[in-house]
């Protein structure tokens, strides 16, 4: 079954067991308050690693009576690297990234090879009212300016987990600014060979178009108007932005004058990874608990 | 006085003579029904060019009884150099973009230097009901990869025109994923540059800052939660995108999920240039004459 919205994606979450997760540098309050309430909504059963003395004072501020386990580590890489070791150990099944840069963040999680085969890449889920399905925008936050080989392996990831999540093939739309090759637009190329890629199995599960531009991607009357065949166009499942920048625009956009609800995943790895920017609300860490755990339990 | 919204900006064209305008390529059903209601609301006197036949035909389909000035061009470079040659003879104060493909619609306006001493860009106006007023989007349709000295021309001109429309100092907000530099986005640097150059005085009329990341930008809290101090975050009048392909998804992002509505125009030039899309709507064309009258009267 594919969502149509966060809600519905909550309702399957609902019941199953809370997963445990570690989550790193936990001593802000924003961190906090997204970690309390997605335990108290039976998420995630939180590991808190930071400053010991910090994130309890902090949890009596805000309230939170529960009796978390944390962990102290004074500086951002033992945070990190201490969280690794509880996904290795199997005490914990996912990570939460808290105030850390993502940088440092990731870093322990490449050198010790929780990635999987392939690249590690980042998927924004939008729950939108003007668009009526989740909409996966992939990579605005990890791999800066992706080469053909790299998008390739961001959309595998991000297919894979919509796969997971329910879409049964998944449409991917891989973006530029017209719907024609142009040389002068390298992502036009970059597009054109996904596509064929997908055609040639080097993609698998998901049907594949590119070149498109946003409106063609979104509206088959856009794609209509522009004479576009195309069996993605109007009713795209995976955004595959040409890089970070454009990636993170969009998705912010989408937040800030769309009205989206954003959750962030980390996907390419052996256990999901919950990355949210440190200016998300606390709803926005909430969703990205209840994907990440209904992906833990379709993982098992 | 500056507008919170295109209702308040044909407002303050209401009244003011029809400005005549050149509509190149017009002979498809759209772009005459767009020139027509634009024409009926007194905002531009159009002198339709293209395939005299088929104009007259679509004008009768359509029930547009208006008895406009309809010139013959048989191909695409014959129809824009036709326009420019009644810009150059004083006939028409104002260029509209048709079904011809923007390449073949500016060339000869770029060869006959209609440009003025700057480099010509493109701007979207964007009226959101998540944003208190009309926000600038530059440039999304004419420089693919702008280099620095070019994105600096780019600003100038959405500041002139900015001021034009009554902000009188545009605040610009020069995008990246991220509001720190970072060498390996080097849209943070460039970001950083332009900033310096308002300070300097190389960029004039504007308070200029970056890089900020999309939230950033349009949102105080989000600058808050980071730290940003900055004369731009949370009321942004222009947005410096850092290529076109970022700026084409951000404008049609816009329009197809945050219910903007849009308007486009070409500036840098001596004479306003309407410039939609092909599948844009109607209202997207009436939006743009009203703009580009606006200029036109201001301009003199």
């Amino acid at each position: 079954m594919e969502f149509s919205n966060f809600d519905e994606l909550r309702r399957a979450v609902h019941g199953l067991k809370a997963v445990p997760t570690a989550v790193i540098d936990a001593d802000e309050q924003h961190v906090l308050e997204g970690a309390c309430q997605a335990a108290a909504e039976g998420l995630i059963e939180p590991t808190l690693i930071g400053d010991t003395d910090i994130i309890t004072r902090l949890l009596g501020d805000i309230s939170c009576k529960n009796n978390f386990r944390v962990i102290h580590a004074s500086d951002d890489d033992a945070m990190a690297e201490k969280g690794v070791e509880l996904i290795e150990k199997g005490e914990v099944l996912a990570l939460m990234k808290g105030h850390i840069h993502t940088d440092q963040f990731l870093h322990p999680v490449l050198v010790h090879h929780l990635q999987g085969k392939k690249r590690i890449s980042h998927v924004f889920l939008a729950d939108l009212k003007t668009y009526p399905k989740l909409l996966y925008i992939t990579d605005a936050a990890i791999n800066i300016t992706p080469d053909l080989s790299t998008k390739m392996h961001i959309i595998q990831n991000a297919v894979d987990m919509c796969i997971l999540l329910g879409v049964e093939q998944p449409k991917v739309a891989a973006l530029s600014a017209v719907e024609v090759i142009n040389p002068a637009i390298p992502s036009t190329i970059d597009a054109a060979c996904l596509a064929k890629m997908s055609q040639r199995g080097q993609i698998t599960g998901a049907l594949v178009d590119g070149p498109l531009a946003f409106d063609n991607a979104i509206s088959a009357e856009s794609a209509k108007v522009k004479g576009i065949k195309s069996d993605v166009a109007g009713d795209v499942d995976i955004l595959l932005v040409p890089d970070l920048v454009s990636g993170n625009i969009l998705g912010k956009d989408l937040e800030y004058l769309a009205g989206a609800q954003l959750a962030g995943i980390v996907v390419g790895t052996k256990v999901p990874i919950i990355l949210t920017s440190r200016s998300d609300p606390a709803n926005a860490r909430i969703l990205s608990c209840a994907v990440a755990a209904l992906l833990c339990h379709r993982m098992e």
